[in-house]
């Protein structure tokens, strides 16, 4: 056997990521519906996908289809979990504790797929040291020390923009390895830290793209 | 000249489209730096792009490279803005006033893009009639004279999913064109509207695939 440090997976496009996630959301539905069965072409046809992208987008980590058959429902959305990481717990940290944080700690869409916040940090004194459903608030100078007690790998950024990089840089200093970055920052963060900055003006510009494209 | 309903661009993909929203930010920064030219390898290289990828994009709306010289960059900036629908102010009405509501009435991002929140519309009756730096909140029955009153083609939906779907049908009926879904809820609109869903999981789930990648 080939030592691991000699094993490389091909590089493989952030969008293919995104798009397993999309899978897996249609193959949990498809398994509600009580579907056992599907082909890329189904697959593609029920949730507007495109069928060539779905087999190249797989095509990375294995054969899941079956001649004749296609894919099994319940088997590949298990598999695909496992390959997103999905198939664990992910205890995360909640950095900032305003609007936009107590509305993130509030989504629902986080727990359902496995991703559970444990902790939250805000440096307000008026909620330190308050608890929410069993999430102790603890101010920055306790990061470390929360990151290692409960295991903390992935945080989600939720300060303002200007105290952004400091935060950052004390997350990483206290060893986390992926961040979600919702402030309207530029961060700088070692090639071992994941960094996913999130803009949701991106979003909003995808449609005025449409509705400028129909007024022209 | 053919008449407007034969004439139809190619379809364009969703991606490009998001891609064009991130080269122009990168524009803007090359901008502010005082850099005039760039070419797409250069733009590639600073902002981690893929070079054949920016070409590909751009091609899909005309010839934007000067050959020996690359893009000019405050004209490339200007024809993305253009093509994006920027180059105009969007008033939008924001859905649900809660904490994401409120969060994203705060985000700095949307009017740096030229989206401006003209109207909140939230039934609560402590907020009803209230006014937040000259934008009203109006309950649910006043959205069609709000949207007509102030030209509102998108909605941005920060509602739980319960009432999702009754108040989507109530912008429809109201004249809404696109819609920002933040509620984790699945909606149907028809075929002339445009929808598009913010799953905030997902961006997480691109950042636990490679910390679960590492430990495999």
């Amino acid at each position: 056997m080939a030592p691991r440090s000699n094993y490389r997976l091909p590089k493989i496009p952030e969008m293919t990521i995104r798009r397993l996630s999309v899978y897996t959301r249609c193959l949990i539905q498809l398994e509600e519906d009580g579907v056992k069965t599907v082909s890329s072409q189904e697959l593609a046809d029920r949730f507007s996908l495109n069928s060539a992208q779905v087999r190249k987008d797989l095509a990375y980590f294995g054969e899941f289809g079956v001649r004749g058959i296609g894919y099994y429902v319940s088997g590949l959305k298990a598999e695909l979990q496992k390959i997103l990481g999905l198939d664990r717990e992910w205890p995360v940290v909640l950095v900032g504790f305003g609007n936009l944080g107590s509305a993130l700690f509030n989504y629902k869409g986080f727990s359902r797929q496995g991703f559970r916040i444990a902790t939250i940090v805000d440096d307000d004194p008026a909620k330190v040291g308050r608890d929410l459903d069993g999430v102790p608030i603890v101010a920055t100078r306790d990061i470390a020390r929360e990151l290692k007690a409960r295991g903390i790998q992935i945080a989600i950024l939720a300060v303002p923009p200007e105290p952004a990089q400091a935060v950052t840089d004390q997350l990483v200093a206290a060893g986390i390895r992926a961040i979600l970055n919702f402030a309207p920052a530029r961060l700088r963060v070692g090639r071992d830290v994941r960094l996913k900055n999130v803009d949701l003006s991106i979003e909003l510009e995808t449609l005025s793209f449409y509705l400028a494209k129909g007024a022209r």
